[in-house]
């Protein structure tokens, strides 16, 4: 069985190889449409490929509710393989908001409790449904969705994205909570610009709460 | 120069090589993520790539505001190729409500009058233009965007999207026009539920007209 | 904000759109290579979104492991997504061989148990971790790679790919458990053929058994 | 309606995910295969999404005719948006010659005048039309095709690619313009070498004249 | 080494798995944008994956020069694999006159004799080289390009593309043997009619020769 | 014949266009998921689109073949062009043992004597054929495949990638030649210990060859 001594000459001659198996992120370097450029892969570690999400995220805001990412930013390895994940905590009445994702689908399997998830498509046809432990649902890309819990207890998901780089777009963050005039989305939406205004100013409140937090560590 | 006669035994060797160069859909058949099945090259005709967007959409109506749309189910020669087409026609004070193309980048071209257009991004920064004719703005995928008569004279513009089927999502519609329960949009978005019932009770209308519609050819 | 009542004739200019939000596979008809055709988007219901990975796999075999699948053979909502969905039950020892997704980058998620899991790469180098729960691990597309029961009790593992159709090739199956004779197999391997013929003899009873469950529903 | 000081804690988590909604080139910067590297998105103003083909080209040239082209290099805000831009201005007898775009498809819709444009095909079929105003048609990918003035009057169309860099290659100049020897362009296009250097000798002129332009800023 | 009985129960979990590694086209369905739809791999045979290019073209013609081509239409085991083949045969003087493939780059061998072999950019650089037999050249996709037999003997080589429809546009073909009008040649290229008229002339023989020989099995 | 002085201006219009053509890697700078970043196109020579095959590998190894390859990391030219290179030299008894290529389809190409060539599916069928000059076999993307020298004398292939950077993974290096223990070796494949630490040992004996010859230019 010696007779494996051999594949020498085939190891030389292939050393120079190009081998792309991955391409974990310098997020350092400026990101291309494709991707952050890759660190070398003598300096890869195979730490670099596990992340964790086993700490539920803090879920005592007004939503009562958590998104804790695992995107390329957070988790450098996804780099270019087309997937990312999150994970989602739901405290009871907890809501993650109407958002789109606009640069992926995604995958969630439920935990631990009950959650109400749903997406409108662009033929503007509504698909709810209410999952339990084990069940998985999937959003097609771009669309408006939601999830809520359903139950009584803590609800807890675990999501995927056919991206490295999902993005996420939250509606009332990008109706209220930025410099878009009254005005602008009044005419845009067709809500009144009075109801548009209280919903600015509760905004405010977390800009303020924004900036005093930004000086923390 | 009769040395041409030539190209003879290359024609033939060649005459049953699969030549992709367009996909005219075949829009009986079903759909594939990639499009539709093509119909046979040699039903089609010049005349099939070629599209009129030259007749004005309609815009007495209360967003003052018509979208005709060359996308692949009106304009089958754009199957797999990547590319499609709409107008937009804005009366004096008319929208584009609110929306996302799910599946592509947009690039405007104004023809005629002053558009207000804008995006938000998914890091909630706002991009809004007033642009006057000959102007193009693009408009990333996937984000929530808008456009508005910003003048006193109609205003046309001549859209392109990155797909063949770039879909579109009215955020309006998607909330206040389907069977989304008033319970779920109030949950997902913090609007009131009397805003959303007021909203939801103008599209009643609107299903109204549209059976009526519907009977008629 | 009854002026709403409009979006009307918008409705109707839109009414042909081309809609490929989401494609629900029809499993009947010939695939593509993007995959199935459509089923019509008036078939398709809510619950086709909804897959289920509740029941734990059957562990009492050799391997004391399971994999069910949520590829788009069995969750049709997958086609043309680009994502798709397993689940991994490992008992005590249980073990899941050596194996590569040809079309598919994988992100496995520890729900219960402690699992050493680990991929080895085109340059031949080694990444092993011992993971718990919470924690994700990425393996990059078309690479080598397994997962172990590194604990006492059971362990269960959400994994989903970057792929409707991520293709699963394991090891000794493709080795020892098809028509590949011994001969060949020794030669492209380096393996004795006594230990070849001894792995071979060891799956024939596994076709046997195979034979006989098939007669049973 | 308070209740929506909230979304802070959401704000928080996601603060740090990438978002790739948009990658405006560094065009100082290398490209890459699927574009050049992003600016910082801090340094992106409203105003990059903007682009203007307002003016119309200079056409008193020996074709009558301008593109002036809005791709990534004019128009870097498309990087790796999969569309570009262009305008044609054809003066009376204007005509944009026999070119391909190498890496994408094209739509051209016409502003003012009549426009007669064709493409021909793989399979050698030749798809001709004449245009006028409002009408759009597309050219597939990489295949020949050229634009003429049709009409008394000047026309002028907007066009877009299905790419940022699409990519032009003129026949002529391809054939006339540039180091390849008479004796290769005449044994692979089969034209008589007289007819060719007459060809090369006008080409002469242009180059003189370039070089004059290029000293001028 | 009987624990291997086992792989059982995972054999049956996976056996309604979607496994797509290769779709087998046929050839009798009608084609979408990604390919034709797939043979059942029941029927798929190992010779399908086998194609022979070994049989030299017919030369004896004006171009002294044979293409064999193995694409998906030759060769339909590549369908929705990315690659595809062919055949050069080039008698002494013998030449691939200017071409493009509108949808693929291309790698070509030197099998035997030499080759000179260039492409023109979009930038009107022009990169021709002399090839001799080991030595591979690569012209990336849709730039017009040439192979003439630079020496005294046959010459042969093998060449594949990045698709496996990679579609081939012959200037000539393209301009003198079609319908297109001598005017509209003229308009676009700037050669005289008169030059063009004789070209077409010769393709006119071209043309009944090809009748004839569609008449004979 | 001299209006063609023209082009002039369409040239000074055109002289920014973005044109990327072509991207030969800059393999000094770090890769991205896309490949590398170019090389400024007035540095690219006509001969870097060339690379030289014509060199038979040393054979005189224990597998008695050789793979030569032309991927990016060689052939600087491929970078972004969706393809690459390789020649495969088999003396007498010469065997490319068992391997996959994550990232790419494959195409072979017998230029002498004959090959035994196969692979296997996801499915587990076994495809294998016995291949003579001039036949051209495919190996789907991701897929354990073998070649072997099936004559009594010399054989020699070209084979391509529809990747810049296909990958190799050789499955004895994978399971024998690194830091991968004899335990997990043995517990996910079912070899037995005693096998897999023989096949380790005549390793060990590549890695100090492997050292000496590093040492040597």
């Amino acid at each position: 069985m010696l007779r494996i001594i051999f594949l020498l000459s085939l190891l030389f001659a292939l050393s120079n190889a190009s081998v792309q198996d991955f391409c974990v992120a310098n997020l350092k370097r400026a990101e291309t449409p494709a991707g952050y450029p890759c660190i070398r892969p003598i300096h890869v570690k195979a730490s670099d490929f596990v992340f964790s999400l086993g700490t539920p995220g803090n879920t005592t805001n007004i939503i009562s509710a958590a998104v804790t990412p695992g995107f390329v930013a957070q988790f450098p390895a996804l780099n270019g393989l087309g997937i990312s994940t999150a994970r989602l905590d739901l405290a009871p009445k907890g809501v993650i908001p109407m958002h789109t994702h606009p640069g992926a689908s995604e995958v969630l399997f439920v935990l631990d409790g009950s959650i109400t998830a749903g997406f409108i498509s662009s033929a503007n046809s509504v698909y709810v449904q209410t999952l339990k432990p084990g069940q998985v649902m999937v959003f097609p890309q771009g669309l408006l969705h939601f999830q809520i819990n359903a139950g009584k207890s803590a609800a807890v998901a675990f999501v995927t994205f056919s991206s490295a780089s999902p993005g996420l777009q939250i509606l009332d963050f990008a109706l209220f909570a930025n410099s878009l005039s009254t005005e602008l989305v009044s005419a845009t939406t067709f809500l009144d610009p009075k109801v548009i205004k209280t919903l600015k100013g509760s905004h405010r409140l977390c800009l303020l709460a924004k900036t005093k937090y930004k000086h923390s560590p």
